[in-house]
């Protein structure tokens, strides 16, 4: 049931590390980051990146994920370690880089099988292009669709998801918003394949995130949530709700009546200017959770229905900020 | 052939008219405008706005286009006739609103036959919503589809081109950019369906243009292209490559090889500070012939195959840019 | 004291003329929007545009709003009459043109002064430029400074208050922001200028808005708050909070500590979608005295004071949001 | 003379290490990549960041560029070596911090002083916020002020220049733009303060780049000109004029009608996407010297002059690419 499992971006808890560890020198450990995570009250699981986080004994990495008290809820797949890779993963213009790419996936997805994690999130941020003339596009979106085809029929019993981002590193990704990322699951037509919503990706991509879930629920799967907020104009990786707290209410009650029962995944970077990581996770659920209290509240409020029968945004608003004040005040 | 059709905007025409038309009080008459736009060395025909420049009689209109030296390469829907219209044309809520938009837009399809220029382009830009809430985006989406599926049954032998924007006039357009209209062109599956690229709304939507061409040519048809330029924050109705030149040279450069060979429309707004419309026209007729110059000489340069084969960008615009600057040199 | 003034835009009303005034045919006129405005519960009084609203008998035009139970806030110029004015006001290439925007701005404030209301909102929105190349920007500035300098001239008692905005009509704005708009006003150096801020077209101008209106405070005086809301990327004219709730209650809040106790004015646009005007102002109205109601709960409480020596977020904004929730509840 | 100096950033020779240093494991040292830089034919002079590239013994830093036959044409302060400064360095909430930060930049003055490049540039991307309520802003930008003054106090024959960007890595900014840049250094009042324009951050802040100057050469000086391209939602660090070209040669026009005869700095990123970083460099050296031949062609052009006294973008976007083609042809 939505709202019961809680995920986090375990590279947040090296925030004010030198604060939180006096006697460490250099980068904490994962081992470390694992011990501070679990501090954190109502979080059940965590994504960990391949390869970065899981090396080559997958096995022995989620004892550690258990032994913290702890669920691995996936791995997200990571192109970093050939420099070649700035230049596209899937997409890069050298055959043999492309293929590298995609054995190393193919590598990623075993380990999550053998995490007892079947779920691979792709961000295929590197794949795009910054310069007018720079690539053939349709050649371009060929070796996209390849790639994915590829690493999706590599086991069919581990869910792909695509996380789609309009911009960064490239000028311009490839799988840019949820409307392209679904032109590209149906060419590849993989029954395991689906579309991870990230809220500041879509605000990023001038959507409205809500309606982005209403499309990938219509057309594909939802298979990942990840929640944060910003200011549309760039990834921000703010808390939840601290910009724009009715588009992340809709958002939830959207993907609640769809169904969707995943993890709730915070995408934020409390590392990037040193706020305590465990304060700002706990904020993220406690807001979490209130606002599916008032997804509850507005379940069985017909005036919701009806204002949204007139395009009414007075009453619909309305009804959404009343149920939002009351969870908050019984929080 | 691209480059012997060349149209724009009507409106156009009536800036400046005190001017142009000194003892002229309140506006030009459609006839007028036609006049006006008749003095444009290079242009070769107009769309119209249905019903605002059509009215009743169709091809009494289009025979005044014809005694102007003129084509009508086809017609524009706008939904501005029902104040209703501005809550959403065939996602209105009311549906009897939902019909007679409809029902208007068959209306529009038959003059266009009537006019022998069976090619209706559809900007949906009243469809959308403002307020997180305000719709249920499942019902929205189904009421967009089903609206263009029954005007495109109206006459399989009219082409039908949607014309996507991402906002305004409201917050969000269904139809906002071009993936998103390939996925509603792909539910409703009929034959007669294709895209309108405008490439300030490309750029507004955060697209490069040349991408959503290649986009829209593997997975649809393109019907129709406006050319101006712009900000990308807004629909700015520049002049042609006044900002983005590389871009606009490498959207003709991708439409030409997807053999495209309709009308080439300037949809830039004059009017709106003031220019004088004729000099404005002229000048982007000027510059789209001074560009397919170079995509004809670009066609026979290895180097850029080559340069795309690596994802070279400093080899790759070099070549764009000496072509671009031999064709200015010898124009 | 703030909160006891709210004022709007009288061209609201004519949303949904056709239903509410069913025997109506055109638009409908100043006095019956006027009667409608009055309806609505909580307005004090309105902003009417010069020369549109008032004409040649501004003492007459007074009495009708006062009859209504209203009182004119203020006048707001608007440079439509002459079309000239679309290559700019106060900027226009045409030295003649240019004087007659003077002179019409002159015309204005005695207007404001006969209908005891002095204070002029000056939005210079035409004064601008599209293109590259177009203007010499050293003129274009001098121009502006020089127009503003000769009506603030006009009139020392009467209030000049510079409303920015970004972009639209023109591509680019000269008094883009609020940072701009303060060096203009440091160059004329009269006591009677001033800066408002307007809540859409400071995020459309990537501001935070309680971060410019600290900047005027500091730098200028703020004479004149608009608030509606939007999606930062133009001027949406939403309800507000309707969007970005806590960027608007810091805004509130910063005034209130700056000591602003002028009118509140809804710059929100409902009749772009044919909202019901008056539910909509009402809606605002309430939105606002409930925000009060949690700056003045908020004033009291050192945790915010306390987060902020910190740049904490996680704390001030759960302040903020427990302040918002306890005004809602008892809403 | 403009264009007998050009400056690049000395950590994109990193970009392809492993191809170009085929026996080297980890990143290429300073001496490495400026031995790299000093291939780039043209490049007179590097930029380098304090304290990264210069440590202890900026004397022999100094003489390490010399041997390679490149000048240092000034430094760069980097904030980074505490990782506290990640929530603000001249801004920081704690006092310690914030004297910590201005203390660092003194020593980097001093260093500039030490290698006869008396020019400090100031990019304080620190100092902003990211959260609504998470600061006092009159306290932020009294903090700002106090720490550039201490700055420019300390020498006054060190020339100090203000980078300013609107986003990233903070939400916000407080330098966000030209003119809150302008009014900081307006309400400092020290001599040797001015002002570095970064291109591709002037597009990010909305900015027509020759605007912005034309303000800076009026109310303060142009100390610095950094030139790349990018899509203007965010510091794409793009090949220069591979985007915006009218926009560029427009810039370079403005500095140099204002006298600016500084370096030209490419503040590009080929590094991000693993282009050679030589031949990018080059490119950019002809490209701006082709674009100031246009200049020279421009000056002597009364068409131009023409143009803009009647702000006509016709015929003065005629003249300037006239002039580039025939720059480009004889290049």
């Amino acid at each position: 049931m939505l709202g019961h499992r809680f995920a986090t971006r375990i590279n947040s808890f090296a925030s004010g590390a030198s604060d939180y560890w006096p006697s460490l020198t250099g980068k904490p450990s994962l081992a470390q980051m694992l011990q501070r995570a679990a501090t954190v009250k109502g979080l059940t699981e965590l994504d960990l990146n391949y390869p970065d986080h899981v090396g080559d004994d997958p096995a022995a990495v989620a004892r550690m994920v258990h032994d913290c008290g702890l669920q691995v809820s996936g791995l997200a797949m990571r192109y970093y370690t050939n420099p070649a890779y700035k230049l596209g993963a899937f997409t890069n213009p050298d055959r043999a880089v492309r293929q590298e790419a995609i054995d190393l996936t193919k590598r990623g997805i075993d380990a999550a099988r053998a995490m007892d994690a079947p779920m691979m999130t792709l961000w295929l941020g590197q794949d795009g292009y910054d310069y007018a003339f720079q690539c053939d596009y349709a050649a371009l979106w060929q070796d996209e669709i390849d790639g994915i085809a590829e690493v999706a029929a590599h086991d069919p019993d581990c869910m792909i998801s695509i996380e789609y981002k309009p911009n960064e590193p490239r000028a311009y990704s490839i799988l840019c918003d949820a409307a392209t990322t679904l032109l590209a699951i149906a060419e590849v037509g993989a029954a395991n394949l689906g579309v991870t919503i990230d809220f500041a990706h879509s605000l990023y991509a001038d959507e409205q995130p809500a309606f982005a879930a209403a499309l990938v629920q219509r057309r594909s799967k939802l298979l990942g949530l990840h929640l944060n907020d910003g200011y549309a104009k760039r990834d921000d990786g703010l808390m939840v709700a601290s910009v724009h707290e009715q588009a992340t209410l809709e958002l939830l009650r959207e993907v609640h009546r769809g169904g969707f029962d995943g993890a709730i995944y915070f995408d934020t970077f409390p590392d990037a200017s040193g706020l305590d990581p465990v304060a700002e996770c706990a904020a993220n659920i406690r807001t979490v959770r209130r606002m599916l209290g008032a997804v509850t509240q507005m379940a069985g409020d017909n005036r919701l229905a009806d204002a949204q029968s007139r395009h009414d945004p007075v009453q619909a608003q309305e009804v959404a900020r009343k149920a939002l004040a009351a969870a908050t005040t019984t929080d």
